[in-house]
Formats: C-alpha cells, sequence, structure tokens
C-alpha cells in the first residue's frame, strides 16, 4: 500500500512538473508587462527569502524545545522520532509553499498575455498555473507522512508521535506563512488603496501609486503562500487524526486502517489531477462554470476512488457512506459560501442597498450577515459529523463511530487539490489584470482579466468556506487523538471532557477567548503595517513628478517596507498562538487543555465564517454596484460600499484565514506537547 | 430569616416611594421644557402599554404550555408549582420595569430644570430618580422569591420547580423588553441621525426632526425597562442557582444555606441605599468622582454585611472570602469596562487617531478593539470562578467548591440595585440634555446636561459590563441547578458533560451558532425597524414649513411607527431564543442541552463583551473628536467617527444587552423543560 502511495505522489509530482512546463512555455507579453511582472517577482521573493529566513529560525528553536521537552522525560526515542517528524513537516510545508508560489508569480504575466487573444485561453493557463500549487501542497504531504512511514516503520506506540510531529511542523509553518501573508497582502492593500483611490483619487493599479506592486505581491504571498500552507495543514492534521484512530482500530483493519487515510488521499489526488486536466471554457461562456465542471468531476471520480479504496481495505461499505457525507459537505459549504458572498443572492443585495443610506449602515448589515452567515455552515458540520459517525456505529466495528467521522473528513479533503488549484488560480488572475492595467493595455483586455479576477474573488471565498469546513472536521479528530495519547501517556483510560468541572470550564472559555484576542492581534498587526506603508507613499507622492507619471516611483522601497513590518507584526499574535495553549496546559492540565481545544476550535469556526464571509460580502457588494446598481462607480452608494470592502479586508484576507491555522496549531501544539499537561 | 427578608424588601419599597417623592416634588421647569418631556413620556407610555400587551399574551401562552407539560407528565404539583411561579416572575420582573420607567420619564425634566442651578443638583435629582428603578428591581426580586416560599414553603423535592417557573418568567419578560426596547431605541436614533444629521444637516435633538421624540423615548424604553429587566432576571437566576445549591446542601446547613441568597442580597439592597444616600458632588466636581464614591461606599458596606450574614448564617469565613471575591469582581468589571470604553484610555483613542484616515480605519481599529476586549473578562471571570471554587472547596463542606462560586455571585450582585441605579442615570440625564437642547435652553445650561450626560454614557456602558460579568458567573449555577434537576427527575446521578461525545460537542457548536445567528437578527430587526422610520421622516420632510421651522413635525406619528416596528421585529429573534434550545433538547437530549447552554454561555459572554465595548469605545471615539482631537466637530476624523458611532448603536444597544438575557433565557427554559429531555 505505501509503495501505491508513493507512486501516485510521484505521479503527481510528474503532472505538477508537466503543469509548470506547460505554464512556462507560453508567451510572456510585452516587455512593459515583463516589466511589471519582474517587479512582482523580485518583490515576493524577497519576501518569501525573509520570511523563510524568520520561520526557520523560529522553527530551529521549536524542534529544540520538543527534543529538549522529551529528553528531559527521558523518553529520547520519542525525542527523535517527534522532533524529526516536525522538521519534515515544517519542510515539506514550506517546499510546498515555495514551489506554488515559484509558479504563480510566472503565470501571472503568462495568462495577462494570453488575455490578449482569448479568455478561454488566460483561463486554461491561470488554473494550470494555480493546480501546481494544488497538486504539490496534497503530494508533498503525502510524501512527507509515506517517507515518515518508510524511515521509521510503523510501530503503535511511537508512530503517532512522529505523526503529532509532523503535524505541528506542518501548523507551525503556516501559522507563520498565513499571518505574516496576510498581514502583507492586506497591508500593502490598505495602505495603497487609502492613500491612492482615497487621497490622492487615482485608480487602483495605477501605475503611478508606489504601494501598487506591493499590492500585486501581496495577493501572491496572502492567497497563494498562505492558503497553500494553510490546506497542507488541514490534510496533515487530518491524517494525523486519521491515522492515529487507524493505529486504535489496528486489531480490526491491521495497518490498513492506518494507510488508509493516505491512500484515499492518492485516490483524491488523482481525482483532483483529472479535474483539473477538464478545465475548458467555451469563449462565451462563463468562467465559473467551467471551474464548477471540473469541480463536479473531481467529486465524482473522488467518490469513485473512495468506493474502491474502503471496499478493497476496509471491506465496509458503512465507511463509503461515511465519505461520502464528506464529499457532499464539501459540495454544500461550496454553496453555502456562494450564497453568502456572491452578489446573485440576497445577502450582498441586502449590503448593496444598506449601502443607499451610507457607509454605516452598510456596516452594519454587513454584520448582521456575517453573524447570520454562521448559521448553515454550523448546522451543516453538526449533520455531517453526526451521520458519519452513525455510519462508523453501523459498521459494526468497535469504536467505529469516530472512524466514520475520520473518513467522512478525508471524503471532504478528498478534493483538496482541485479547490487548492482554485484558491491559487485567484491571486494570478488578480495580478493578470493588475499587469494589465499597469501597462496601459487596451480596454478589451482588461474586460478579459477583469471576468477572470471575479471569478477569482469568488474561488478565493470559496477556499475559505471549504478550508474551515475541514478544519471544523479534522479537529473533532484531533481532540481524539489527543484524548488517546494522553490515555496511553498516563496508562488511564482519558475519555471525558467533563464541562461541568470548574477547571474545564475555565479551560473552555480561554480557548474561546484566545480566538477573540488573536483575532485582535492579527487586525491590528494589519492596522500597524499599514500606517508605515502610508507614510512612505504619502512621502513618495511629495514628488510632484509621480503624480504627472514623468517619475517612476520607487515600488522597491514599499515592498521592503511592507515585508518588514508584516514580519515584525506577525511575531505577536504568533507567539500568542503558540505560547497560550502551553500555560493554559501547564496550569490547568490536560482535560482543560481538552475543553480549550473544543471550545476554541468552535469559537474558531464560528468566528473565522463570520469574517471571511462578511469580508466577501462586502467585497462584492461593492462589485455589485460597480455593476451599475444604486448609481454605480463614483455614487454615494459606491464610496460606502468602498467602506465595506476596505474593513472586510483584514477580516477575510488576515484574521479569518489566520483563525483557519490558530485552531489546527492549537491542536497539534496540545497534542505534542501533552506530555507535560499531565 | 424569611421575616428579615420581607423586612428589608419592604423597607427597601418605602425608600423607593421616598426617593420618587423627593424627585416628583422637584421644579417641573419651563412650559416649553413640559411640552417636550410630556411628549417623551406619552411616547414610552404608548410603547410599554402595547409591548406588555404583547409580552402578556405571550406569557399567558407559554405559562399554559408548561402547565401542560407537567400535567402531561402527571406530576400535577410541579405543574403548578412551576407555572405560578413563571407568572409570578414575569409579573414582578414587569412591575419593577413600569414603575422606573414611570419615574424615569419624570426624572428627566427635573433634571433638566435643576441644571439651569447647579449640576451637582441636578446630579442628584437624576441619580434618585435612577434609583427608584435600581431599588424596585432588587426589592421586587427579594418578595417575589420570598413570597413563593412563604406561599409553598420549602420543599427540597418541588421547591426548585418553583424557582425555576419564576426565573424563566422574569428571562421572558426580560427577552421581549430588552429586544423590544432595544430594537425601538436604536431604530428610532438611526432613523433619526441618518435623515436629520446625515441628509438633512441638523443637530442632533433638533426640534424639527419628526423622529427626535422617538430616539428620546428610546432611551428610556431600552436603557431604563429594558436593563431593568435583564438586572431583575440576572438577581432572579442567581437566587435559583445559589438556592437550588442551597437546597442539595440541607444536611449542612438547613434551611439557612436555601435562605442564604436572600439574606445576603437584603444586605446588599440595604448598602445600595445607603450609597445611593451618599451621592452628593461638589459644584465643580467631575460628577463621574461623586457616583464612584458612592459605588465605593455601597461595595464596602456590601463586604460588612456579606461578612455578618456568612458568620451569623453559614458559620464558616470562607464563604465569605468567597463573596468578597465577587465584590472584587464586580469593582474590576467596571474598570476594565472603563479602560476600554473611556476616551481617556488607549484603545478608545487608537479609535480616535484611526478616524484621521476616514470611515473605514475608524471601524477596523474599533473591530480590534472590540476583539480585544474579550480577553481580561475572561481571565477575571476565570479567576473568580476558580478561587471562589476553591474557597468553598477549603470551607471544608462536602460539595462546598460550587457553593463557593454561588457565594461569588451573590457578592458580585450585592451591589446591584446602586448599579442599576445608575445606569437608568444614563436615560434621564440624556433626555434631560435632549429637554435642553430642544426648548432652546442658554448654552450654558446644556454645557451642564453634556456633562452629566458623557458621564451617565460611561454608566450604561459599566452597567453592561457588570450585567454579563455575573451572567458568566450565575451561569455556571444555572448549569449546575441543571444537572441536579435532571438528576433529580431520573434518579440518576448526571454529574458529566462530556464534550468529547459527538452529540455533546454538536449540541455545544449549536450553543456557540445561536448566540451568533440571534444577534444577527436583532441587528437586522433595528435595520429593518429603523427603515420605517427613515421613510416616515423623509415624508415629513418634504413639507417645507417643518424645516423652516414654522410647523410642528408629527412627532406621534414616528413614535407610533417605531413602536410597531419595534413590536413586530422583535418576535423572530425572540422566537428563536425560546424555540431553539427546545428544539436541540428534543433532538440530542439532556447532556447536549447542558453544552448546549455552557458553549452558548461561553460564546455569549465573549460576543456581548464585543459588541457592547465595541459600541461604548465608538461612541467615546467620537465624543473625544468633539473635544477638539483631530480637528473637532465637522472635520473629516469626526465624520469618520460618526460612521463608527452609527455602527456602534445596534450592537451595544440591541444586540449586546439581548445577549446578556439570552444566555440567562437559554438556562431558565431548560430548566423548566428538563423534563422533556430525559
Amino acid at each position: 500500500m505505501l509503495a501505491y502511495v508513493f507512486g501516485i505522489s510521484v505521479l503527481a509530482i510528474l503532472f505538477a512538473a508537466y503543469l509548470a512546463w506547460y505554464v512556462l512555455k507560453q508567451d510572456q507579453g510585452t516587455p512593459k508587462m515583463q516589466e511589471i511582472s519582474n517587479a512582482i517577482k523580485e518583490g515576493a521573493n524577497a519576501f518569501l527569502k525573509r520570511q523563510y529566513k524568520t520561520i526557520g529560525v523560529l522553527a530551529i528553536v521549536v524542534a529544540l524545545i520538543i527534543f529538549g521537552i522529551y529528553g528531559f522525560l527521558g523518553k529520547w526515542e520519542y525525542a527523535a522520532k517527534t522532533s524529526i517528524g516536525f522538521v519534515i513537516g515544517a519542510l515539506c510545508s514550506a517546499l510546498a509553499g515555495l514551489i506554488g508560489m515559484y509558479i504563480s508569480v510566472r503565470a501571472n504575466i503568462r495568462t495577462a498575455s494570453a488575455a490578449r487573444k482569448s479568455t478561454a485561453e488566460a483561463l486554461k493557463i491561470a488554473m494550470r498555473g494555480g493546480a501546481v500549487s494544488g497538486v504539490m501542497v496534497v503530494a508533498l504531504s503525502l510524501i512527507g507522512v509515506a517517507g515518515l512511514f518508510y524511515l521509521f516503520g510503523a510501530d503503535p506506540k511511537t508512530t503517532p508521535f512522529m505523526l503529532v510531529g509532523f503535524g505541528f511542523g506542518a501548523s507551525f509553518v503556516a501559522l507563520f506563512a498565513q499571518l505574516g501573508g496576510g498581514i502583507y497582502t492586506k497591508a500593502a492593500d490598505v495602505g495603497a488603496d487609502l492613500v491612492g483611490k482615497v487621497e490622492a483619487g487615482i485608480p487602483e493599479d495605477d501605475p503611478r501609486n508606489p504601494a501598487v506592486i506591493a499590492d500585486l505581491v501581496g495577493d501572491n504571498v496572502g492567497d497563494c503562500a498562505g492558503r497553500g500552507a494553510d490546506l497542507f495543514e488541514s490534510t496533515a492534521a487530518e491524517n494525523i487524526g486519521a491515522m492515529i484512530l487507524g493505529v486504535g482500530l489496528f486489531p480490526v483493519f491491521g495497518i490498513n486502517g492506518v494507510l488508509f487515510p493516505l491512500v484515499a488521499r492518492a485516490f483524491g489526488l488523482l481525482a483532483s489531477m483529472i479535474g483539473i486536466m477538464c478545465v475548458k471554457a467555451r469563449e462565451d461562456e462563463d468562467p465559473m462554470k467551467a471551474l464548477n465542471r471540473g469541480y463536479y468531476i473531481t467529486a465524482l471520480l473522488a467518490a469513485v476512488g473512495f468506493y474502491i479504496a474502503t471496499m478493497v481495505m476496509l471491506k465496509n461499505a458503512w465507511f463509503f457512506y461515511a465519505g461520502l457525507i464528506g464529499i457532499v459537505t464539501s459540495i454544500a459549504f461550496v454553496y453555502i459560501t456562494q450564497y453568502y458572498t456572491e452578489y446573485k443572492y440576497r445577502p450582498v443585495k441586502e449590503i448593496a442597498e444598506a449601502s443607499r443610506t451610507g457607509p454605516a449602515t452598510n456596516i452594519i448589515s454587513g454584520l448582521a450577515v456575517g453573524l447570520e452567515c454562521t448559521g448553515l455552515p454550523v448546522i451543516v458540520i453538526s449533520l455531517a459529523l453526526f451521520f458519519s459517525y452513525v455510519m462508523g456505529v453501523w459498521s459494526g466495528v468497535a469504536h467505529g463511530g469516530l472512524y466514520g467521522t475520520a473518513i467522512a473528513t478525508m471524503g471532504m479533503l478528498a478534493t483538496a487539490a482541485y479547490i487548492l488549484a482554485m484558491d491559487t488560480f485567484g491571486p494570478i488572475t488578480d495580478n493578470a489584470g493588475g499587469i494589465v492595467e499597469m501597462s496601459k493595455a487596451p480596454e478589451a483586455i482588461r474586460k478579459k482579466t477583469d471576468r477572470l479576477d471575479a471569478v477569482g474573488n469568488t474561488t478565493k471565498a470559496l477556499t475559505k468556506g471549504y478550508a474551515i469546513g475541514s478544519a471544523a472536521l479534522a479537529a473533532f479528530l484531533l481532540f481524539s487523538a489527543y484524548m488517546d495519547e494522553v490515555a496511553n501517556l498516563t496508562g488511564k483510560a482519558f475519555s471525558v471532557v467533563d464541562l461541568s468541572k470548574i477547571e474545564v470550564f475555565i479551560g473552555g472559555m480561554l480557548g474561546a477567548m484566545l480566538v477573540f484576542v488573536f483575532s485582535a492581534f492579527a487586525i491590528r498587526a494589519v492596522g500597524k503595517t499599514a500606517s508605515y506603508v502610508i507614510e512612505e507613499v504619502r512621502r513618495q507622492f511629495k514628488n510632484k513628478g509621480i503624480m504627472a507619471g514623468k517619475v517612476k516611483p520607487d515600488y522597491a522601497k514599499c515592498v521592503d517596507i511592507t515585508t518588514k513590518g508584516a514580519l515584525k507584526n506577525m511575531i505577536l499574535p504568533g507567539v500568542l498562538a503558540v505560547g497560550f495553549p502551553v500555560v493554559v496546559g501547564l496550569l490547568l492540565r490536560a482535560e482543560a487543555v481538552a475543553a480549550m481545544l473544543m471550545v476554541g476550535t468552535i469559537a474558531g469556526v464560528i468566528l473565522a465564517t463570520v469574517l471571511n464571509n462578511a469580508g466577501g460580502a462586502w467585497d462584492n457588494a461593492k462589485k455589485y454596484i460597480e455593476t451599475g446598481a444604486y448609481g454605480g462607480k463614483g455614487s454615494e452608494a459606491h464610496k460606502a460600499a468602498v467602506v465595506g470592502d476596505t474593513v472586510g479586508d483584514p477580516a477575510k484576507d488576515t484574521a479569518g484565514p489566520s483563525i483557519h491555522v490558530l485552531i489546527k496549531l492549537l491542536a497539534t501544539v496540545t497534542l505534542v506537547l501533552a506530555p507535560l499537561f499531565i
């Protein structure tokens, strides 16, 4: 089975290489376009280099601490396996991010160039560029875990530690990648907009704006590298949870139970690859339709793959149904997110209408939508958990209920590579639009990239919904994994997280609070970094030549300032996220930590949904008005909607996505440090 | 002991009568002032009459349902006691609200008139007017419960049902009073501001604005009647929780353990009465100082009373320390709320500074403050729960830990009457300011009422912090009460709420979700009702005579429209709040309901803190700019801050306070309907 997993992973990497080759061989457009694209590339490289240096140093420190803690407890084998797992997890996550970015900053110009000919061609290039990211993330998470198995073998006692280390490594990198990238992208965006659009009155992506390149760089480091690390972590976390459960079911399924998650994931990856190749649009078709078509093909094939894997490895159809529930859940999340963030539907229309009476009513109405939209996702997750658990119970396998939820999670994540490809499609088309605008290409081309860009906004919103849904499902597995681990360590059954105990209730309350305070820190970090950008842009605008279009603004300076600011300001929320669970664990011990995890996850899922969807809805309310509603561009309603859009930016691109990572990090950090809490 | 409780309650009612007499004998100002005051009075009466009619009908239906359910289960004694408890609870709550309002709408003009002479005199009248509300709320909650004991005696089997019915009655009225009042006040406010201030450009409280009287009425029905019902419910809920625990400790303390909460409350009431009489300001002094002085006297006397009650009735000093923790917690909450909502401190200053770059950054910065400010309150509640529990354990009494937290809750609520007096001080001074403005009194008098009004804003914010803190403490008692009750009903020990069970986890998730969706409905209700007001004001403004000041606008029409709108739109969130726990209970049963309660409470405490404090901070950031910072009134920063203030309005005055009520209602509704869930 392991060989099969390796085989598919290697195939996937070859596939990604083919896609990369395909993208890179495309036309690179005019010299003017290349100039802009190169600036973006340089800025992104500079940021990533410094970011991963910072993360690297932090990761080495953490690896040593983990080694030290287990060593101090005299468990040298655990120490070695956990910290090696951590380093491999961190490396794989970083590698996936870097490769994705490498292609993404090269696909943008090729998409822009292709848009001169046809929308369909541009769509294909952008999707294939995004797919490099998507495929690599999933392939590397498979290879990483499979590699650990290959290196150390499957030992029911130490395997969990290895997996847990891997997961923590992935979370750790994801936290800082998402925080740093999220802060960068929104600080640059807010900074560019406030001084450029609002103060100076020049349009978006105007080449006279010194922060415009930083803004375009931000789309890549936030949406591509950040979300890639986020979903890498999701797949890793889900693997861990499911495999640890599989270890517990060793008497029933043997090694098949442990490896099933990897095999199921491999099938999902295969399905995604086929889905990606199927994305072709007719020239006059809504590009979103083409993407949706590919998605349904992927989901269908993933279901077939699931059926084969379940019947061969587990020989129990009930688990297939559980997997199907997961696949259906992912589709439901995609629909719900569309309902709340697309302007075809009531919520966004409501916000747009409220914009007529000014920014205050726009914001109030957006808040109401954000708060309301937590309802359906929570109900869907509840149903998915409940019924997949029931399937597991009906399977007749002892403790099968939890395994049922594990398999539902795998089902939800089966399409991860495809979803991530759609997500990275977002920054590529966004950048393509920017390049077209800045190179002063004709209006007709701009219209084409605008259409793709609008689709990219939708896919970015969908991915966030999907990421939070899968995080919620995976979290329940991680709780069980944590409880298993504590039971193993203490030799006592630990099967209860009793909220009616005072310290457990307090743990839960602190977990929920952490999510809110963390979000506050993340948002404030954007504000601080944006203020550096604002000052710099204002300083440059004092040179009248820039405004007149005679002097080229110093883009690099803005990129540099944003980079430094984002990296500096990601430290405080990052340290809070890692340090707080440790403190709670040391003070209140294992059971309270479990409650912190569970209630923190609930609060996180809900708050992230509020922030992501409110942000998306504000964004599209503005876009809706720009189509001409309520007076269109330049009207009072539009001005009000711009305010909402700006408010939504740090919510949906920094705080929300960082919470996804936070809740998984909470799980992995407590899993790794559990020996300290008992 | 019961006689003693009755004695103090009667004394308190006499005291309230004295205060009412004192207020009513004051000068009523000019005829012009009286005209405005009469309009407010009429509007408030009309609203309350219709509101309580609606609530009355709903309450009768619910009382019959309760009777029916217990009757259907064949438990006729429980049926009678629970539903009679419900009716008495509902009546007492309504009565306290009505009496408070009666004085509040009469104290406003007397405060305005006194402001012509001196600030100190006006302060005294406003405080004493507010105190009628505060004292009556606590006295009636005491008399209600003591009366039930007197009627039915203390029977360990049926007493809990009687108390639970009383608590549910109080919650039920509070929910609709707070929702209806909250929707009314903000719909009128937003409507008046948007058309008056923003569209027509006339100042706040300008007599030409047709919605101005509705706005002034709103302050009374929201802050006075609404918050009064809220705190009535808090004290009732806390009594229930503590007394049910006392029933459990019957073997240790005998009847003293059951009656102790009432006695402790009576002492607190006595302390508050003395504190209220001590409020006197020197003419040149900051009025807030005088109020704080009275508060410290109250807290000190309450501590002394607590010491006597504990030593006489429980004969155990550890419980006194637990009570002391509660008193200290209430002071801590007052300080924390001041820190986050007064413009002397960093958070509000940060928002004001962010206003310089427009409404978007104002909102972002306010959101960050709101999210951040959940940290300290949660930590304080955690510490209070933990250490009062420890005190209880150290007392050596079996199951004393929980009783320790009960006594801390009593400590926190000991000063309730004083806090509520300060709260009702808010709408009285706010109205006084409005009356002065509308009657075109000289600038010097307006300055005096403005000063009092600013203090009123602070005290209103403080009360909300206090209410949510005490709700969090009381909630933990109610959980225990719920578990006790289920154990009694089933005859099986029910001592575990195990979040690691799938249906329990789902229950928790649904509880948290309910809080968010409920808030969305509450905010949307404001939006809807405000839109009726906006249309009406625009309609009236078409008559040019109104703007020219020649034609008197039709205030009554606006009042009427707001009344109908608020009552109509409170139904949906109200039904959600009552119906949702019932549905969850029927589907997922008793243990999941407990988790729904607990996680819902955690989410509620946190979200209410966000909404209340962000709203308060936005409000005061505007006020800070109006003192001249960043360009003062009329500057761009001020315009941005007005947007923030408007956004904060439904957050802090509708959704936030309604959540206080919701979390207590969740507890009481599940307590009453527990027999259905097992």
